[in-house]
């Protein structure tokens, strides 16, 4: 990836979607939401479908003030396909992230992130084939890595039900693709953290609990020896990566999104004891047997494949992101209170 | 895999199951009758679990006469506990095998073939944690062929909704066992033929069909050029596999199972009028659209990870497969007749 340590873009990574209808399913969420207000700051017009489900990232706070409609609703509601019909750009993000509470109750990881989205695939099929359907998944798919960095022929192996289940929702995009010409894109998203991430809840990944910690002041705890390694992506730049995927390049491909720049989980902590100034600190704690069994050592994303084809690179060094992410929770404090 | 075209086992293949108790679910069917056949006649104890969901391969005629008990019930029925309790080995190779039932109706596949697995593994989880589990899936898993042969490590980009869905009942079992413990192997299987396969769909692949129009004296009709290659297994080999993946170096891991001579379709449909004598014949005939969308070509099996780590290979080559299986459906023609 040549250049790609600079941060700069190839290529400009925005596709124009200010004229297009646009449907966000898991709007509500994350991710959704901070795509809702790039798309609505572009002039789309957006629709969004969050069933709001419990212990996951939905909250209506995060579209406060945007001109959006929102259907509360899984996303194989029936009611769903008046949403899809028209849309141009159908941004399938509805799902549940939570390795552990896949674990916990494996058949509702499974409804969420497969089973549902069988479902809205048939409707997009029927209702409005035409439409551009870009879905995320995630780097759990492939499991623990057996080289670094991880491209997107590397062996899928997930270690999680929430891996199985979203590889599952993955494939199913592009089997709809191949068998059905909708026109599907799956992203493999890295760990994500920015404004409007749930932070109160400690299933969501390690990046929002290490943030609420440090906001709060409180020790952030990591287990093992703090040198295992991620590269972390910045919200603002998947909201780039989902915009560029809706090139027609990108129909029936998938396509890793990640960092060239990765970190220890030690270099992480610090940094954001650093931004926020914490003085919780950083504390190396045994890992608990449960969640070894299911941990997959370092992980680094090789995107390729994505700079290459789409001329997409993130674009936010960790420094960056996390001073601007500290700057949005400061200004909005509910998020470390609401449960 | 030296050797491998002379079909000499280089170990002895067959683990001792005189004494255990086995769980066989989909028994009824085309492997797991066969495997039941072999497990009483080695003097096992036998509990079958089967739904004999319609339009699938279970028939309880492919059990006559043997003294099995037999529980008819989806894999995750509550009662199924009772036949878990005290068991062994556990075969698992209830499901749905068809692409095309699989695209009309990808929600009781998904159900078929994943959803209810997982309850069951749960269930086992809970009443016989120790017990050892061999599942069976499917080289659809693979798709389209890269590279050939096709080993382990080759990316897993299924084609139709059943490939989907049988990849993440095996990555579940996979799971069960990083993350509970359990005592799983998976069986990626190539296409299989022989005695007790139900002949009177067109739905269970295309060498059930090819050898009922061959019985029937009607004419083979094959898509495309008829150079598409196959490795074709003898059920009795799959017999064998399944046992000897059994062993304690197989908990945990995948195996394709296949065959190391592969043929083309146009060659294998002719070995069927040779073994039968038909005079109907072979044609080729264009695609139809929709089965060419979802067609992956030549396949050939790379079976070297099993040969090394548990010592079997097919020993059973195709014209002698299909004198067996020709002899045995002429003495057992309601196969033909049968709906």
């Amino acid at each position: 990836m040549a250049g790609a340590a600079t941060y700069h873009r190839d290529v400009p990574v925005t596709s124009d979607v200010s004229s297009t209808v646009c449907v966000v399913t898991g709007g509500l969420g994350f991710i959704g939401s901070n795509l809702c207000h790039e798309l609505v700051r572009q002039g789309a017009t957006v629709r969004v479908v969050d069933a709001l489900v419990d212990g996951l990232g939905g909250d209506r706070r995060n579209l406060a003030g945007l001109d959006v409609d929102v259907l509360e609703a899984e996303i194989d509601d029936p009611g769903v396909a008046d949403a899809i019909a028209g849309a141009d750009l159908i941004f399938n993000l509805a799902g549940q992230v939570s390795h552990t509470a896949s674990m916990r109750d494996p058949l509702r990881d499974l409804h969420l992130n497969t089973i549902t989205h069988v479902s809205f695939l048939e409707m997009v099929r029927h209702v409005n084939p035409g439409a551009r359907i870009v879905h995320t998944s995630t780097r759990q798919v492939y499991g623990r890595p057996l080289r670094l960095p991880v491209d997107e022929l590397h062996p899928t192996h997930p270690m999680d039900v929430n891996g199985v289940a979203k590889l599952a929702g993955e494939q199913l995009h592009l089997v709809y693709h191949t068998a059905h010409d909708l026109a599907t894109t799956s992203l493999r998203l890295t760990n994500v953290y920015g404004p409007r991430q749930r932070l109160t809840s400690d299933e969501l990944g390690f990046l929002p609990v290490f943030m609420r910690k440090a906001l709060l002041g409180e020790q952030i705890r990591i287990f093992g020896d703090g040198g295992q390694r991620r590269d972390c992506l910045f919200v603002s730049d998947v909201v780039d990566a989902l915009l560029v995927a809706t090139a027609p390049e990108a129909v029936g491909r998938v396509f890793n999104v990640g960092h060239v720049i990765d970190h220890s989980l030690a270099e992480i902590a610090e940094a954001m004891v650093e931004v926020t100034g914490s003085t919780g600190g950083v504390q190396l704690v045994p890992w608990p047997n449960e969640d070894q069994r299911i941990d997959i050592g370092s992980f680094h994303t090789d995107g390729t494949t994505i700079a290459e084809t789409l001329g997409w690179k993130a674009a936010t060094t960790l420094d960056d992101g996390l001073q601007a992410t500290v700057t949005f929770y400061r200004g909005h404090p509910w998020y470390l209170s609401s449960t």
